[in-house]
Parts: C-alpha cells; structure tokens; sequence
C-alpha cells in the first residue's frame, strides 16, 4: 500500500522529501510572518522578503509531511480562479490547492471567450468579483490588468501571471523545491563552501516566471553566491529588477555562452516562454538541455513547465531533474498562501511557531 | 476588521442596506409566496406578479443581513448551469450563489463549443439533464430553447438569459437594489408625491434585460406613476409586453428625445446591449451618460452592465451609480430564488413570516 | 411529490427500474469483482469480463434502487475531468457522478484552448496530474492518448473515449440498460429461446462506442445467440477485435442490407460518429431508424447519443427508444466505477455480498 505522501509525488527524478526542510527548524513554522499575510494581495515578489519565503516553505512542508490535522480550513470560502489566459497548470494547481482545504473554487477556465467579448472592462470585472468570492487568483495576458482589477476590486487578489509582469507563487514553488533538496539554504548565512551558483537561461526582462525567480533569489544572498544570466540579449534584466540587482551583495554577470559556464553551474533555472508582443517566443537551440549538455555532477535543473524543445525529456530519467519534484510541491505551496492570505492558519492544527 | 456584511458590498457608489426594506415588514417575509415557486421553472417574468417579486427582495435582504442561520440549504442538490451562451458575470454569480448555499454546481461555460458541435438538439441535452442535476439555468442565444428543452427536461429550468427574449432573474435583481433604495415602493400603495418616474434607454421589444425590467415594473403600479422608453424606434415596446403595457395603469410614453425627459427621471434604467439577429448593437451615442447629462439632482441609474461606452465611469464616483449596488445584490437575489424553487426555505432559519 | 427514484429518470420510451435486475441475485453484489478494480485503470474493456461487467450493473442497480446508504463515499477523493476533446454529455455525467459521491471536482471543459496550445506533452500532462487529483478521466481525439500520458501517471486513469480508440464506460452503461431490460440475459447461461440476436449499425473499427459495446457483448456468449453488424464496409470489425470474435461461440455476420436483418433483431445498436483521421462522418442514409423501419415488435434501440439524423426523434414515444432510459442509468453506472477504483465500497451499507 502506497501511502498518500508517496502518492503524491513525482514519477521521474529525485524525490524531495519535506521533512529534512522541517529538521532546520525543529518543525517549526514563522507564524507571525505568515499571519502578515492575512487579507493581503500577492502581485509581486517585491513584496515578499527572505523570512516569509521560509515561512511560506516551512507551511508547505508541513502539509506535505501530512503530519498536521486540518479542519477544513477554507470552509465557507469561494476562490474565483479567472484565467483570461488560459493555463490547465497553473489554474488546477490552484484548484486543487483550495478544494484540499475544503474551499470551494469559482472557475473562469478560458476568459478570453466571455466577459471580454462583450467589451467589459477589467475593472468592472473586479468589481463583480467582490461579492462573488473571498479571493481572486487571476491570469491575464496584459501586463497592467492587475492595476486594472484593483480599481475596484477589494478583495485580495493573487497574481497567477500577469503579461510579462510577474508569477510569484511560481517562484514560491521553485524556491520552496530548491529548500527541500538543500535545506540549509533557509539559514541566513550559508558557509561559503554550500553557497550555490544558480544560471539562469531566459531573459528576466520578458519572461515572468523567470524574473520573478530572480526577484526572489536576490533575497538569498546568504546562500546564493553567484547568479549568471544566460541570454542572448545585452540587457535581458529589464527595468524591474534593475535597483535590486544592483543593491544586492550577490555577484551577478550576464553570458550568452552557455557552453562555458553550464559546467560551473549548481542550479539551471530555465523556461521556454518568453512574452514578444502578443506572441510566444521559444528559447534558441543552443539553449536547449540535453543529455549531452555539459552539466556539473550534482546540478540539478529547474523549470515551472509547460516545456518545449528547450528540455530533452531524456533528462527526465536522471538526477539533474529537479523540475518533477518541483511540480510536485505546486499544491502545497499555493496552500499555504491561501492559508495565510484567508487567515486560516488557526484551523491547521500541528503548526508549531519558532 | 471589516464584518462579511461590508465586505460583500460595492466598491463605489451609495451602499444599499438590507436593513430598512426589512423594516417595512418587520423582519418578516411572505413565505406563502416563495413556497409557490417550489419545483416550478422561471422562464418569464410574467410568472411573477408584485408579492412574489417582493418577497424574493424580502428573503434577499435577510440573507444579505446575514440575521439568519443557514443548515446548508442546498445540501445534496446539484445545479447546472448551461451557458451556450457565453457569460462570466451571470455564470460566476449563479455558481457563487448555489456553493454560498452548499449546493453543488456542473458548469458548461462555454457551451458553444461542446455538444452543439456534434449536431446534438437542445431536446436531447434536457433529457440528459434530467439525471445529471436537480436544476438547471440556461443561458442560450435562442429565444425558442426554453420550448425545446422543456420538450424532454423534467426539472425545474431558470431562465439566464433567452436571445431576445426574458432575463427574469436580472429584472428580480433591478428590483431587489429599488426596494432597497426606497423601500416605500415595496408597499400597495406609495403617497403620490412619493411615486417614480421612471425612465428605459434601449428597446425592450429586443433587449431582453430591458423587457423583462419593464415587464416588472408595470407589477408596481402603486409606485412608479410614469414610465418613458427612450428609443430610436417607432415602436420599441415589442408584441411580448403590448398586452400588459395596454393593460397597467401606469402612464407610459415614448421619446427619442433623452435631453428633455432626462431632467425629469427618478430612475433611469440602461442597458447597452440589443441582440439583433446574431449579432449585437451598442447604443447610439446620443443615449450615452456621463457627469455632463442632465440628471435630476437625487436620481439614480441602473444598468445591469457589462457596460460599453453608453454608461461612462465617470458617473461611478457619484450618488447616481445605482448600478454598483445593484450588482452586489445579485448573489442574494439568486439565492433566495434557488432556495424557494429548490423547496429548501426550511433550511434557513430565522424567516418570519407575515 | 415525486419520489427521489422516479425523478431521475427518462422523460419517454419505457422505464427501466432498477429493482428486478436486483431480484435476480436477491439484492446481492459481487463485492469480489468489484473489490478488484480498486486502484486500477479503466482503459480498455478487454480488461473486463462478464462477471465484472455484471457485478458493476448490480452495484448501480443498488444506486439507482436508493436502498443504500452512503457515507460521503469520495470524501475527500478529487476527480479530474480532462476532456481535451469536449463532451458536455460524458463530462457531465462523470462530474454528476463524483458529486453525488461527494467527492470534488477539477474541470478541464476543453482542453484543445489550454496547456495544448503551449506546446505540452500530454505526459508531461499527466505527470502534474499525480500531485493535483486522486483519479484522472481523459476524453482525447489521439487513440494512443492514453499510452502517452501513462509514461507518467500513476493514479487511476479511466478512458472517456480515445479518438477511435475504446470507450469503456459507456459501454457499461449501454449493457446496464440491456440488463435491467432483460434481468435474465445476467445469468450465465440463458435458455436457447431467450437468447438474443443484436444488431449493430455502424463501423466497429472506426467507431469507439461500436466497438466498446461489441468487445462486452462479446462476453456474454450465454445470452446473445447472434450478432449481425450492419456496415458498407467489408472489413467493418478492425484488428482490435479480429481475435476475440474468431474466439467467441457467438454467431456473428456482417452484412450492408439493414433491411432485410432489420426485422429479426432484439436489439439495434447505433451511433452517429465515427472518427475518420480528423473529422467525422456521420452515417449512410440508408442506416437512419425512424417509425416506419421495420422493426420486430418488441425490439429495442441503443444510442449512445448525442444523435444527428440517423435516429428519429419519431420513434423517442415508442417502446423501441431504450436509448434515453439507457443515458439515465448513465450516472449510477460510472459512481459504481468510481466507487469500486477510489476503493470506497465500505462507504456504501447495504451492499449484501453474493
């Protein structure tokens, strides 16, 4: 018999279990930063600090020990999940993450054929919204929709992409992967030694899940020792994150030859969507991994799928891919956001606080 | 810490409170009135008459007072809702309005695209209805599909919206915000002095929102002393409502002259959306408001939005936004309707009865 | 008032009750066969054999009869409904089904708008399936679908019908209806003159459901004396069957004259659709039923709808339409698979082992 922590895992790649994550803290979770959450909006990693990441990883962690009793934690709560750009992924990662906790789920599955067609306003769409649900997760292909919606609406909304703007649960999902496969990345301070080298293939500027993980790694400047950002473009960073690159003690440069630094990575973060206008671009051929490519023993590869070309399915076999137990961690992270957001940390019984 | 009452509100324009309209009747709710709708469909406004409109606002206002106790209303029933034609708003406030009452929901957003494909006939989809759900709210760009799912559906049918025909659940909402706005017009008879004047913008021979909203206000007789459609049209009222209009003692004119009656209006109602044929036509722009129209000082627009360019925002920020408010009614209004037709009124406690 | 049994129903043709299949074993399931789907998948009906096929009929008989009771039996369970190519009827039926088990739902309406577009493998597809639901139900136009998204799926994985592939659920449903028809065809040997002569119209290699419903008619060699298929095709049977009929007792002939076979057939059998590399083609005129076909008396027609031309909605008033009887035993025939595969059985009292 395969127990439900089994289950719920990844079929490929190693398994990231969560209890090694909770050993750090004695099973203990940052409750006063999660409480900070309560009735707020998640639009931007910006908001974010390295302390409620942990927190946020801590929780998930937690859930997915299984080693808490919930008491239906989001009953008589409505989700709205308003995609009015469609993603199956990211939507039911979403919707399972709120029917787990016993809330119920309101569900725009394609936006793109309704409200709009009729020529509303994202901002009337918000203020529909109000007394339709507790909390809006939205997708929306405009950049500025956010800022659109919260005209009117008072409700706290999550960010599930935003044009080329930003994704940050999904960087809370990608970090919350690598702080399972090395925990003592959730201290302050790293030893130098176990500090990491992360590379990231992509350009921050347009690709949101992309920058929004570079936003959050930027906050890890006790363990990140180096970040290199693999593009073919001069300037790939963008305005956003300008200042906090340059603020940050973590040493950062800017390559297009990914064949002379892959060997030297610890971490490849990738992605194969980049926002052009209204079009998808994918990633250029000698960006694309393989298991040819020149990865360092013990590298590990992360990347918030959907894939295309750009990630041979031939490294799904070995232990370079982290981005199966990364998927993996999906619900419980957006779980323990929406905990936190709808202030029901109180009927998760077994939360021990630091 | 804001109470679920002022959350569950607009985010501009008057607030309406549920309070004074249940004053006027001490709290109680003609209960004999809502136990006639159990297990009957709502198709057509002219099913309703003054009382029964009146006591859907009544048990509306109460479950907005949130001043009673709910046993899960709606437990073990399934409603779905079949949108063949699209409609986030209508839809999403349904479903909201089924899952507040723990009742469970089978959504076809976007019907368009599923069964029709397959040459299947609106009678076939009624008889598989029959065993999938315990009601059913249509939305569909045929007038006639009510005809043709009543063929082989055996279970109460709400009406979402008809091609050109009735939206009875959106004129019942209208009337909810009126009632709350003056909630003397719910008696027999209002004093004189204190009788609206209200006037249409659109054509209610082919704007279902408008007909149906027409088509309830000629119920409130003792209360509205005069009602002006403002169209371009020489006969805008329709074969549908020529009968009732002959019939009601309300003095009713029409006028493609808004500037001059517009001054005159207690109430206008608007909607910007006309079915004509397959497609749909905006206002003309001599019909559009903004802060520079002439509006009675104290007078208040609905619209049952989505809006285009005929209700500018301008007007949010002011007393005049009814609409606003009338919108944040929509959840209650639907649930009291399924609660009655559903014959679950024993579940929420706390209804007096008259 | 209605009773609960009576509501669920068929709105014409004869009503098929649930009870005198039950009678047959004295209110008895075969728990054992049932017991041994847990945790399987559902994808083919070579996977099945008369035993089973008739304990799943005896299960939801005892559904339909309402002498149960059920403790929540999918608390907890989260289905989820990826119809990548859209089916409002069999999407329906299974959420329906999922609901009234109370278990929860994850919707994927129209999977052709979603992850598809990006470029996703449907095993990567499966792959985040393993940590969102707890059973997958999968609709997909590719025949090879459901090897595809096993490279990584490990939950349950029940076929909804796979381009020309199988369709296994419905045709459960299909012989539900034959058996509370003719309760006596359960057992497993019929008398030589009870034994039945079925006829199928259609393509069995091209068509899903034709073929589903062939391959378990197959299995019951003690009930069915003859099966005729009725095609314009000379090789109408395709290699996926070539084997089991060579093997099976039953006399089985094809012919294109459904004239002439018409008058001696018990059962008619029939579809609309038929896959055809990417488009469909509905069928000959020649195949079309309507009242004047020469029908025996007392003969009966399966459909599994949604129907176009070929069936006459002339014949839905006569005791010939067995086809919407059969689409409302279609709910209680797919929980008894839910129930049986989530492992949940001990949640339904009253099932009285045979």
């Amino acid at each position: 018999m395969v127990s439900p922590t089994e289950m719920a895992a990844n079929s490929k790649g190693p398994r990231l279990w969560p209890e090694p994550l909770l050993a750090v803290t004695d099973g203990a979770v940052d409750r006063e930063a999660l409480s900070a959450l309560a009735g707020t909006s998640l639009l931007n990693p910006r908001q974010l600090d390295r302390r409620t990441v942990t927190a946020i990883a801590q929780l998930a962690a937690l859930l997915e020990s299984r080693n808490v009793e919930m008491d239906k934690p989001l009953d008589g709560k409505i989700a709205i999940t308003a995609f009015f750009e469609a993603s199956t992924r990211t939507r039911l990662s979403f919707e399972s993450a709120v029917l787990r906790l016993d809330g119920k789920v309101l569900s725009v599955p394609d936006g793109q054929v309704t409200g709009i067609a009729k020529g509303e306003s994202i901002a009337d769409i918000g203020e529909m919204f109000n007394t339709y649900g507790d909390v809006v997760i939205m997708r929306h292909p405009d950049t500025d929709s956010l800022e659109q919606i919260s005209k009117n609406l008072h409700r706290p909304l999550i960010n599930a992409g935003n044009g080329s703007g930003h994704h940050p649960t999904q960087a809370l999902i990608d970090w919350y992967a690598l702080l399972k496969w090395r925990p003592d990345l959730s201290r302050v301070i790293c030893p130098a030694e176990k500090q990491i080298h992360i590379g990231i293939i992509g350009t921050p500027g347009s690709m949101r899940t992309v920058k929004s993980f570079l936003r959050l790694a930027l906050m890890f400047s006790g363990s990140v020792k180096k970040i290199t950002i693999i593009s073919e473009l001069a300037d790939p960073v963008g305005l956003d994150l300008t200042e906090p690159i340059e603020e940050s003690p973590i040493e950062i440069d800017i390559t297009n030859d990914v064949q002379s630094v892959l060997p030297q990575l610890d971490v490849v973060y990738m992605n194969s969507i980049a926002f052009l206008g209204d079009s998808y671009r994918n990633l250029d051929a000698r960006y694309q991994l393989d298991c040819d490519s020149d990865l360092k023993p013990g590298a590990v590869i992360l990347h918030p799928l959907a894939r295309n070309q750009e990630l041979s399915v031939e490294l799904d076999e070995t232990d370079h891919n982290l981005y199966f137990a990364q998927a993996a961690g999906a619900v419980f992270v957006r779980q323990a956001i929406l905990a936190s957001i709808l202030d029901r940390l109180d009927r998760i019984s077994g939360i021990k606080s630091v």
